[in-house]
């Protein structure tokens, strides 16, 4: 009888009773059919492609507990942000993302939704970018793993290295800045918000189409801010041989942030100069250069020093800049 | 003094003493520098050679305790391991492989030779293949995982997939069958010989050059033997939707393996036809292609039929073929 309500071959509920290729279906089933894939998942490996004649290529490792975690991050914002993080890094090259693979990790004992709803995370964010997954790896293992390699095309562009900043450039960053840290900042409290603080660190937003654009206008160097501004101004700063000075008073703060730094006992600057993941996107350009309104600049590069390689105001930031992935949050 | 022996600072010798930075450096120094490699490792991304306008990518995680054990092979054995296996994927495709992405977890508490063994493991097996490793991530974690994405080039070939076998056409297999699994026998009794065995499951030896050699060849389904002989052959059979009969007479059981089969009474044919991770390629190609000596001839395409879709001599293989990552060794 169509009523009928018994009968139903139960689902399997966690990948260790759906099984290996039945995980693979599972997740291949949420992933776009685009142009730039030319063999999608399935064979001994994916075609993409590549009309630069150079492909750019980024990896990146998450982990569990160390870069997320399932009581703060629904696993569609863990896919969201794990994309992201590479997606930028395929942007801050200059390049367009044309395809993903993801290498994933999973207990048997998790609930099929997760990688599912992982996969729509990825696919999702690869959507915004222009990208979609290639292909992958799955195996069972005690800690979820999210391995995720992106490739993007330059496009006929030159690559834009950490290396090229001169002395007299302006800096000029565009994206979100300390958000992503304001909203850990909350969460680790135990709330829930303000909630656009609280989204900003699920899902951080990076201005993809940026990294492309800053090459056209002229960019020196560049990079996405990954383990914070000043960290990752001093990977700039280390590559170019130069110096970089930022201005504390050309930074937004925006009131909910202060009002989020006065409630928790921390100056919400050093949410912006210092915290990492919002993968906003920090060039230098040659000082003449006029930038659209969406690049706030935000310093210059100097000559070296003997000082430090980035200072605030002048002087060095006296608060530990960004972390070592092997030292804990310091 | 010149002499002296004291005062010299201690070298660190655990990751974790070492740090992010530190170990970077370490793994980045064992790499090579080669053409295809247009921006090596350090910045945002890495960017690699595409002539064909199309690139071949392909990723694999192995675990600690599930892919490989430290007490039975070498961090620089598991280095070659890892990236044969991913360097496999690429000749299959009929690719040529130009770079690899590494992504690893390691314990805070591993010492630093492990991960360095690992990479001269990596870039020799990398050299053999022509290619090199163009960039990573590193992050601390409490499980060795080694996630490897290996890209190719297609040099202008079109590339063989799984799915274009025709009734009609011969089957053929270039490199070495069961050699691996026999080791793994060896090993799993606590024996070190016959060495070349035991050298096999440490160290496959893929016939790279054969994959871009057999598109040339005409071969219409291609894949290598990463699961078991009769595994992959199902997959063939899956996507060509043909049935494949293959010749027990046809292998190649050598005496020695023989030998080791009637220590432990093990049928040897069962780890030639089952046994993986040797990575031999097997192709199918039309019946009037005349091969080169190194393809063995050992079975051939029929139309599909409702029976198995491998089959031994004309019968379904009545032993577990190949094995489902998730359901352990059955």
């Amino acid at each position: 009888m169509l009523s009928s309500t018994g009968g139903h071959p139960r689902t399997p509920e966690t990948v260790g009773e759906l099984g290996e290729f039945g995980l693979i279906r599972e997740l291949t089933s949420r992933i776009d059919a685009t142009p730039a894939v030319r063999l999608g998942p399935g064979d001994d490996a994916a075609v993409i492609a590549a009309p630069d004649r150079r492909v750019v290529a980024s990896t990146d490792i998450l982990l569990e507990g160390r870069h997320f975690r399932r009581d703060w991050s629904t696993a569609y914002d863990v896919g969201r942000k794990a994309a992201a993080q590479n997606l930028a890094d395929i942007a801050a090259m200059g390049a367009v993302p044309t395809a993903l693979l993801l290498g994933l990790v999973v207990p048997a004992d998790l609930p099929v939704t997760w990688p599912a709803e992982l996969m729509d995370g990825i696919s999702d964010e690869c959507r915004v970018a222009g990208s979609a997954v290639a292909g992958g790896d799955v195996v069972r293992g005690e800690t979820i793993t999210v391995s995720i390699t992106a490739l993007g095309d330059l496009q006929g562009r030159e690559p834009v290295t950490r290396g090229g900043a001169r002395p007299g450039d302006v800096v000029a960053v565009t994206g979100w800045l300390g958000w992503s840290a304001a909203g850990h900042a909350v969460l680790a409290r135990g709330f829930r918000s303000p909630r656009a603080f609280v989204e900003a660190h699920r899902r951080p937003e990076p201005p993809y189409d940026a990294g492309p654009a800053a090459v056209d206008l002229g960019a020196t160097a560049m990079t996405d801010v990954s383990d914070g501004l000043i960290a990752d101004l001093g990977h700039i700063a280390d590559a170019s041989r130069v110096r970089i000075d930022v201005r504390s008073a050309d930074f937004d703060v925006p009131a909910q942030m202060q009002d989020i730094g006065q409630a928790v006992g921390v100056d919400p600057l050093q949410w912006v100069l210092t915290g990492g993941e919002d993968h906003a996107i920090v060039a230098t350009f040659p000082p003449d250069r006029k930038l659209p309104a969406r690049w706030r600049r935000v310093g210059e590069v100097l000559h070296p020093s003997a000082q430090s390689r980035v200072t605030v105001d002048g002087a060095p930031w006296d608060r530990a800049g960004g972390w070592d992935h092997f030292g804990g949050d310091s």
